[in-house]
């Protein structure tokens, strides 16, 4: 617990939007990139949580995995990391993102979905024929999801951001959303928020 | 000219969802990886294309950024192509994906986005102190958008799928779509769609 912590503290805002705990967690014995079916991410059922998270109070938004695309990461740490992320948004955050709106009103909810990421064999076996060293890679199974919630006054003290971190349909602990929001500190001419919006191809 | 339509027959099946269209596109000259500056993809306005696919005429479909995320990739071939990728369904085809019917009903439309893939230095840096290696990757800048449309009677020779490769709104020639039906032969048992639903965290 104590080196997870200090990672926390010590990367969660150098790591883009929400990436610390996810990276932490790897830390805690969990991985799903050796064990995935290539190509069949693992199934996992997560109830809609009753829990919220510590300090903020923040539970799992119903329905989040519906909502539209801000953007897509990947994160690699050697050999003890490897992941695929996207950041998904409702519909309030979606127009401040898409009309440059900063700060993001009330109301705004950004997700941050971790996956392993795994790569394809099969995918990759016929293209390094031709093109050596070629590597593609998709979902192995879910690692965590993360939500930043703007309520200017509910959250006045964390720049009008509650914070929440899920595994397994499960917050984390107290000391890992006391990290959160000084974490995010470099983001502060972006509202705290790191990721941006990706352009439409 | 030759060397992108011989990769696209050669590896089309290979890739996953739409990928080698992606794959040969960059070796027609199109990278921004170096260019992008990061954390800031760069902006590109898409107007809706009025003109559509050689062969299934089919046009972009209005608001297809907005649909709902099925899954996320990526995709590295050497130091030619880096790319970050989410395929995205109309309602149609996210219904038929979370109830994992097979084949997808008319009206199904499945649109494969596509990016550069850039180190975020400034991530990466911080990280790297405590876990050498560590390397956090954002978007950089649009490649390409690809569409699978499922219609089982106007499509009926080509598995009930029209298929649409756009480069900055312009469709990519007849040479190219021809090879869009034979690629995806090999995901002939997911109803030639490569791509499978990812978990909820």
């Amino acid at each position: 617990m104590r080196h997870v912590t200090a990672c926390i503290l010590k990367y969660c805002g150098a790591l883009g939007s929400f990436a610390a705990v996810a990276v932490c967690a790897l830390y805690t014995g969990k991985s799903g990139a050796q064990s995935a079916k290539e190509n069949q991410p693992q199934a996992r059922t997560v109830a809609n949580s009753s829990e919220a998270s510590p300090i903020y109070g923040v539970k799992i938004p119903p329905g989040y995995r519906n909502w539209k695309l801000i953007a897509v990461k990947s994160l690699k740490v050697g050999e003890k990391a490897d992941q695929l992320r996207a950041q998904l948004g409702n519909d309030i955050a979606i127009k401040a993102f898409k009309e440059g709106r900063i700060p993001f009103p009330d109301g705004s909810i950004i997700a941050a979905l971790h996956w392993t990421r795994v790569l394809s064999e099969s995918d990759s076996r016929v293209i390094a024929g031709e093109f050596p060293g070629a590597e593609s890679f998709v979902i192995g199974s879910a690692v965590n999801v993360q939500f930043m919630v703007k309520d200017s006054k509910r959250y006045a003290a964390t720049g009008g951001w509650g914070f929440a971190d899920f595994t397994n349909g499960k917050p984390g602990d107290k000391k890992l959303h006391e990290a959160c929001f000084p974490c995010h500190g470099p983001a502060k001419d972006h509202d705290l928020v790191f990721t941006h919006y990706a352009p439409t191809p």
